[in-house]
């Protein structure tokens, strides 16, 4: 197990590598983890989101225990969104607040998937070997605008907005999935604690069926869905969703806030 | 008004510029459109799709004739989803019927609006600076995936198939939209006609109300949507979507057929 993340460094470079001790050994990219040789101290470097993906396609049900809440049968194939690259912050950024929308902002804690190389028609066994990592996501939604005409539901949009797409802190290669937990607190207090092994398709085989329709590239991200404990952020309200040996990703709801993004995304993790 | 096209040189470089009298007098982009000096034939070169988005936004109901049959109210603000990077051919390219999906396969020729500066809560007078230029669209779907869960619409996938966006054949600048129509014909017989003044929300209104919820950047799409007329292919059909002065946006729907991809793409116009 490797623990990966993308930094900016005080000359405004993105540098990417593998984390150990406080110090990031860099590596050309995910898709060519080559060592560059460079060590650089954590202490110089701003955290963004560990990949920069070209799309996140956001799967909708599929958890078990969520699909029974809702009384929505499981579905026999992944049912997704997508989320455009604009949308993503890493761990410590703010979520904005839309200008024009006064509603319901939701949090949905999730296991992310990294994809490590092109990957198209995979069998589940090629989606496995394609996977180069596992990260965290919280994947927001403006929660009114879903439903709010009656004839299009708005997935893209009330999920697509810029900053609604956080993703972090790292992203650990070689990871038991299937043993872990999703724990999501708001302001410190705990709404969601759920089994990752009560996915209905488990990451290889998300990778595979997607890769049937779309063509996966390396660092393109997939949010494997929630379960159970989904609520609204208040204006202000921090939300922190952990998975252990990943780590924690947390983002603050901020109204207008710019200056909040910057100011978080400067809180530089030990 | 100019002409602008993206191609593929005989060294696999991708080269972008301006087309005049057979000749491609080449920029360094679309978003720093300086000449470089060099002039190509354009006999040398393969066409690829005009632009290369990082993401097409796709309008649904966005014209009153079609709301009008469809019975549908007009839409108080744009309704969208996305359409993935891979998604994007050129005109020449072919359209590959999905390996698992024997279902019907629809086309929508449209207008598509070009990106051409990076955009957010944009002003209408400032959204229309920021467009680059107008192309041609067809925006595929897998119709019947559409609806075939009942309590999830698969917009994204039904329309995010490998190959299901046709852009080009060329993106023109200073373009007079509100006199145009879209001609689209199926193995040459007119299956679509219709007025782009018809439309619902202006170019510069759906680049300044989406740059509202997300940033647009240099080469991203928004496809305005589509009008009456709207058919399936058959396997094999030829979809061809003309807009008088922008040119034709020509693709077969093949089965399998990387083969007959890499074919159409090699057809080069005068």
């Amino acid at each position: 197990m490797d623990t990966w993340m993308r930094f900016m460094s005080n000359d405004g470079g993105v540098v990417f590598g593998r984390v150990e001790n406080g110090y990031l050994h860099e590596y050309d990219s995910l898709d060519q983890p080559v060592p560059t040789g460079a060590v650089l101290s954590l202490r110089t470097l701003t955290p963004l989101a560990p990949c920069a993906p070209g799309k996140v396609v956001a799967l909708w049900n599929n958890f078990h225990a969520l699909a029974a809440k809702l009384d929505k049968p499981v579905p026999s194939h992944p049912l997704f969104l997508l989320k455009p690259p604009g949308s993503v912050i890493g761990s410590g950024a703010a979520i904005r607040r839309p200008a024009h929308y006064a509603g319901k902002i939701v949090y949905e804690g999730e296991l992310g998937i990294v994809i490590g190389r092109r990957c198209r028609n995979a069998t589940v066994d090629e989606a496995a070997a394609a996977i180069f990592g596992y990260t965290i996501v919280n994947d927001v939604t403006a929660a009114d605008l879903l439903n709010e005409n009656p004839h299009f539901p708005q997935w893209c949009r009330a999920k697509g907005f810029d900053t609604f797409c956080c993703i972090g802190p790292a992203i650990l290669s070689g990871f038991a999935w299937r043993d872990a937990r999703v724990v999501t607190t708001l302001d410190g207090v705990e709404r969601q604690n759920y089994p990752l092994a009560d996915m209905v398709f488990s990451p290889a085989e998300q990778v595979s069926l997607i890769s049937q329709d779309l063509t996966l590239e390396p660092g393109d991200v997939i949010a494997c869905g929630t379960s159970l404990g989904v609520g609204s952020i208040k204006d202000g309200a921090t939300v922190a969703v952990s998975i252990e040996g990943i780590g924690t990703l947390s983002n603050v709801l901020a109204v207008g806030g710019q200056d909040v993004a910057a100011a978080n995304a400067a809180a530089v993790p030990a």
